[in-house]
């Protein structure tokens, strides 16, 4: 890979499947950087809805509201579609057209050694994923990305891989047909593994999640029933804060002070649990309740709102995805 | 299958790949057929050119060419684009999203035990077939066809298992999400396996074919110095008709009593190889000069032409592909 320092940031292009509502962790390990990245960068984010369908053509019946959901969440999180591009993948066609070209010289064999591929084929048994599309994720992918010129693409540590994959596509379209693409760098971002209610990871399939959409009675009945040190019977008891998950939450949301004095007062039994819980919700209610605020003026726009910020927003989109596609088709000779 | 000869024949769709000039065999083959089917039927007719991308990716300098080249060839073979729509598969953007879609819930597994893929991985073995696009031909073939609604596909005999993957993607896709296509029947069509000048079947890779395109110097040319019957060695030689491959063009070229004139003169060395010859020049002739005469017409048309053709082709396919992806979309709830 490249010296990354060398290429300034330019371009960024990044998107979430439709799934549903996301949680404190989607946030924290995307929708926050997304947010800061809005201000300084070309920004491109999308709503992988076509992606969606790569695990899920089953059930697409909640995909509409899935959409309509995600996009309340990216404009409750701060996204700004006056400050970067929101669109919907499907609204720009250019994804198929792009995908299908960069498949027809795509070695199968790269995509069948994808780990995730291969991870996805071992674990889950109960359903057929084992289609052309699914095997082809990756080459969604990268059209989804290259489509737009990116000079960087967001990714956590773990991603690090797919985007290697979606370099080398790039790199081979360039051999065979020349120069067309920058090959998109990885913007490293900080995901912060989030403990959930239950102190495992965050995640809405172990339901142990705390929602940008919950209300603030709902999380605070979250936080309140959470565990803590299960040791720590009585307000007397001293606590253990190394192996309580709220001490874990207030370590990613809490002042580095104020975390401190936490540490110190629960091993001297000097703060009960629920008030440290308090604590804790009055730094993620300075998150969620502005996003809240902000839901509820999108909401009062009438319903109109949503769709002409995706209409809007896949304009700005096939506008440039089209400039590319010109230069495909132009390098390809179709 | 139905009862195919329950279904009146209402629309048609069939197209070829650009791969350089047309000859003979592909007249009688297909362009033939197709010039009868626009008659009397709602004919849509396309060049594959993104097909041609799935087994010729690293070599796409002659495409542009090809593409041209294809038109001039249906045009001078007698398609009308006022009797039915002529078209460029790259044109209409909706083939690359319904093959999107439709891969999305295609098994790998019927893909790979497609006949055509696992001949071609065996055959080829210069050429690095192995590509994601080639894999996925048949699924690609599908929304080509099925983005029509066409009633029948006009189909050889060896073509009928391509047609019956395609129905049963058609079929995965209306147990899945609900009826939207009419499954396509094949309308079976005669292709007389058309011998070449060496014998063997005509192909533009064993050199010996006769193109719609060539001049009548070129033709007679490769007819005087065609094989017959090897042991005919003098005029005043008897010869075998059932060992000449003049013989056999006759059979396809020739009206049945004359054949059977020349089949008795030829035994008793009443006839000459040049003077049969003449016969099936005079009769190739009369379906080669009047393609020359259109293909003629249309160049004096000026170069834009061919450019109009395409364009108001795609305008007609485009609008028949929307209603279609807007059922699509529908069913699948996007
Ligand atoms: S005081 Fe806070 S850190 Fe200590 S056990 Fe209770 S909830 Fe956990
Ligand atoms: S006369 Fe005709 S059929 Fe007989 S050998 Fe000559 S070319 Fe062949």
């Amino acid at each position: 890979m490249e010296d990354e320092s060398k290429v300034p940031v330019g371009r960024i292009v990044s998107g979430i499947q439709p799934s549903g509502r996301l949680h404190l962790g989607n946030y924290m390990g995307a929708l926050r950087n997304w947010t800061l990245l809005q201000e300084r960068h070309d920004c491109f984010f999308f709503i992988a809805d076509w992606h969606a369908l790569s695990t899920n053509y089953e059930k697409t019946d909640a995909l509409r509201g899935n959409v309509r959901e995600l996009l309340l969440d990216f404009l409750s999180a701060g996204l700004d579609p006056e400050k970067c591009v929101l669109f919907q993948q499907s609204h720009v066609k250019a994804h198929a057209e792009l995908y299908l070209l960069l498949g027809m010289m795509t070695p199968v064999a790269w995509l069948l050694r994808n780990p995730t591929y291969k991870d996805q084929m071992a674990q889950i048994e109960n359903r057929d994923l084992a289609q052309y599309g699914f095997l082809g994720y990756p080459v969604l992918q990268t059209a989804d990305i290259v489509l737009y010129r990116p000079t960087h693409v967001p990714v956590g540590q773990d991603q690090i891989p797919h985007l290697e994959l979606a370099r080398e596509i790039v790199r081979r379209f360039h051999s065979l047909y020349g120069e067309v693409f920058p090959e998109p760098l990885p913007l490293l971002t900080e995901t912060p593994k989030l403990p959930g209610l239950d102190g495992r990871k965050m995640s809405k399939s172990y339901d142990n999640a705390v929602f940008l959409s919950d209300t603030k009675e709902a999380v605070w009945e979250k936080f309140r029933t959470m565990v803590t040190d299960t040791q720590r019977k009585r307000r007397s008891d001293p606590g253990r804060p190394e192996v309580c998950p709220v001490f874990s939450l207030h370590q990613i949301f809490t002042p580095k002070e104020t975390v401190a004095t936490i540490d110190r007062e629960c091993r001297t039994a000097a703060i009960g649990c629920i008030d440290c819980k308090k604590i804790l919700t009055g730094e993620v209610e300075a998150i969620l309740e502005p996003a809240r605020e902000r839901r509820r003026e999108i909401e009062g726009q009438g319903s109109e709102r949503l769709s002409d910020i995706l209409e809007s927003g896949a304009r700005k989109a096939r506008t440039e995805a089209e400039l590319t596609m010109e230069k495909v088709r132009e390098a390809m000779r179709i």
